[in-house]
């Protein structure tokens, strides 16, 4: 029999997701060798934490468990010497073909990142953090190094979300994107959607079950959700979109008196990464097509596919010129979950060496001028809109006629009872208008006296 | 500049899904050829109705168009040239390096197939009856030529199934594949289920908007659900899984009524397409794993994902131990949405065949013995069984006497208001119960005489 050759993995980052990987290349190697040509084997796992012995000790019961039970996995892993806690002992090592990051967050990981492609690895990385901020410079050291940079599981964990964008749909032109990229903040609005938990109830359920963490505030603002729409998008746009072209609001102020008033209108909340081409207005300086980014709550009928996306759940909503609408689903975090990213990626890395592939990432290359951007306020849409106000004769013919003033045409109205006796909510639901629009009209009704509290409005995306 | 090397392509069977192909091949070209990393170049399409010159002044419009407005494209597709009625052109052909089959049908195309990858090209098919009847066939022919074959248009057209499951879920083992993968039976039983038309006029409602082939028989039968079953199954156990193992039941007899009160219960109905790993009996003969393959129509709570799948879409279903419950949806046919996944193949070939990639098929082989085929009988599932009898006392007891005896436990009953003066209609839902038991006591309790019609059942999906 040939000898099989073999590829060298060295993983930095010993957390949930790394034990994840390390169960999967373990207990499926066979399977998974004969998909990459060639025997994968764990060479070293880095972490900071194997300073102290007893950690490597205290090693996950599970990898311990499959190393007792079958020998073969005890040659992939010799367990004397494959733990460090010191990164040069990957780094230095030449026969290491992929460099698998692991540690999360920005610094150190990003040098150590760059410091593989140098030494002639190819990475495999789960990290949002530096791809949403350093994309372009990331896959331009990729090309320079001819090695490539896998990332499937920075966004949505297991779902090939990037694969799909990058290798099965690369016939399309993507002129939009709907997203549920967070998990932590779906399961918060799916909470305040089933029961009638509040914000700060539904987040420490959350955190009792792990769906989110000590420190959420990434989450519930947004900014993790906007990490993941700059990967995409610098994916569809083929040019690196920043987290800062994102406009980002949380669900913090979110209640579920306005969830619960959406239902009866057929609409669900969600917290949505949008990505939606915006055609140029006529007889603009700029005529190129532009795109504007947000992440925002908003309503969509609860008959539309995204709606039942619901708990820690994502998905990703695309609309495509050839393939149509397509949605991809699945968890959107978890150790396994984002393992079988991980290790898809490392069998496709593997593949690539195997084969001597000069491409530095298969299918794609940064080489589009970046979009104009279009502030999110141009984007048009109907709207959700909640005033507080008094309940006596002409307070609604008194708003109905600032809207129209602002051009906004109302398709519904629905007056509720209310939350003191001075004040009745009143919900409209609009035609289209722009957000800027709806924002200015709004900033006029709340300085009238007969407007109780700060009016409150979510796009209703019509996708 | 160095002069970019050149994929010249072979295409047979000039319909719908063809035309599509070269409208996206022309009018993106350059952006795939980056992709592809050579020029993709459509050297000859065939088609038997080129005999007659009129059909080849009569081509689409739109490739006319392109080729008005670009010169490029003209070079890409020299008009004297490139229409041929004659198959022989394409394979005495020496330069072609792919050829696509968009015939159709199983006999010539596999013949066609089987001789392109002699002749040493790589194949791109949407072909789902070769594909589902000679899976193993083609896979060693592809081999022992050392060429690939690529099939993603075979199943719910652009949504890229194919990869996801043969690369992006490459870590995990998939025990359970719900699908909805015919469009035309799940607009017939949307639209039924919106309305209250019945089969016949949701069917010619579907044959008037495209959505249905005037000879429907394959699609309502449930016939091209089990080909595209067959074809994912055997991508998952990686061994051939032949329509013949599947059992398949279509939607001609389903009834509004049936659709309407499951809707009140909250559940949905949909033909479903299923793969079920079964674990043995303790105790029988053989021990393996084995699974149960089935075409059903079935109810699914309405708010689950799969239930907001409607019209022409389709959705495939996966719960993979690692990756977990993971979705995809998109539309299921059409010329633009199949011809996005031929032209990713032929991207992927493309992008192979200048790595000199040796793999007959990227990350797959047909190694594994079959899995132990599961009689769809001995599957256990909760029910829907709606019963036509006599209004009178005694007669419910005795339907729940006659269930109880074969272990049928249930969960709820409703009486409804009758069809006729004589006969009301029982709805009950059951507890887990397997599918054998279940007819074994619907046909004790048919043949009481205080039973009026064939009673009827449906699995309720526990997905």
């Amino acid at each position: 029999m040939k000898k099989q050759k073999i590829i060298n993995i060295g993983l930095a980052g010993y957390g949930t997701v790394g034990r994840g990987v390390m169960s999967l290349l373990l207990s499926r190697n066979d399977d998974l060798s004969v998909r990459a040509g060639a025997k994968l084997r764990v060479k070293r796992i880095c972490d900071t934490t194997f300073k102290n012995k007893s950690s490597i000790k205290a090693l996950s019961p599970a990898i311990k468990g499959l190393l007792k039970k079958n020998k073969n996995y005890r040659a992939l892993l010799p367990e004397a010497k494959v733990y460090t806690p010191n990164i040069e002992d990957i780094f230095s090592d030449p026969e290491i073909d992929i460099f698998v990051e692991l540690i999360g967050g920005y610094q150190p990981a990003k040098r150590l990142i760059l410091l593989a492609l140098e030494r002639g690895m190819d990475v495999v990385t789960a990290n949002k953090n530096v791809l949403a901020k350093d994309f372009n410079e990331l896959l331009a050291a990729a090309a320079k190094n001819k090695r490539r940079i896998y990332f499937e599981a920075s966004v949505g964990a297991g779902i090939p979300i990037i694969a799909a964008i990058n290798e099965g749909f690369c016939a399309n032109k993507i002129y939009g994107l709907a997203g549920i990229l967070n998990g932590t903040t779906n399961y918060i609005l799916s909470n305040m959607s089933e029961g009638k938990a509040d914000f700060d109830e539904s987040l420490k359920k959350a955190q009792g079950l792990g769906f989110a963490e000590a420190d959420p505030t990434l989450d519930i603002t947004g900014q993790d959700s906007a990490s993941k729409l700059a990967i995409l998008s610098s994916l569809i746009f083929k040019s690196h979109i920043k987290p800062e072209d994102i406009y980002v609001e949380g669900i913090e102020k979110v209640l579920p008196f306005d969830i619960a008033l959406g239902k009866e209108f057929g609409y669900t909340m969600k917290l949505f990464t949008l990505m939606e081409k915006v055609k140029p207005i006529p007889g603009s300086a700029d005529m190129s097509e532009g795109a504007a980014f947000q992440v925002v709550p908003a309503f969509i009928k609860s008959s539309h596919p995204l709606a039942s996306v619901s708990g820690a759940f994502n998905a990703i909503y695309i609309k495509s010129d050839a393939a149509g609408e397509q949605m991809l689903y699945g968890p959107g975090a978890g150790s396994l979950p984002a393992a079988s990213a991980v290790v898809s990626d490392i069998v496709y890395s593997a593949r690539h060496i195997m084969e001597k592939s000069v491409r530095h990432m298969p299918f794609f290359e940064l080489r589009n001028k970046a979009p104009r951007i279009v502030d999110a306020r141009n984007v048009e849409s109907c709207f959700y809109i909640r005033f507080t106000a008094e309940d006596r004769p002409g307070v609604l013919a008194r708003i109905a006629d600032i809207l129209s003033n602002y051009g906004i045409s109302v398709a519904s109205v629905v007056q509720k009872d209310g939350f003191s006796p001075k004040a009745v909510p009143i919900v409209m639901l609009t035609h289209e208008a722009s957000t800027g629009n709806i924002i200015n009209a709004l900033s006029e009704i709340d300085s009238l006296n007969m407007v109780k509290k700060k009016t409150v409005f979510y796009r209703l995306l019509d996708i």
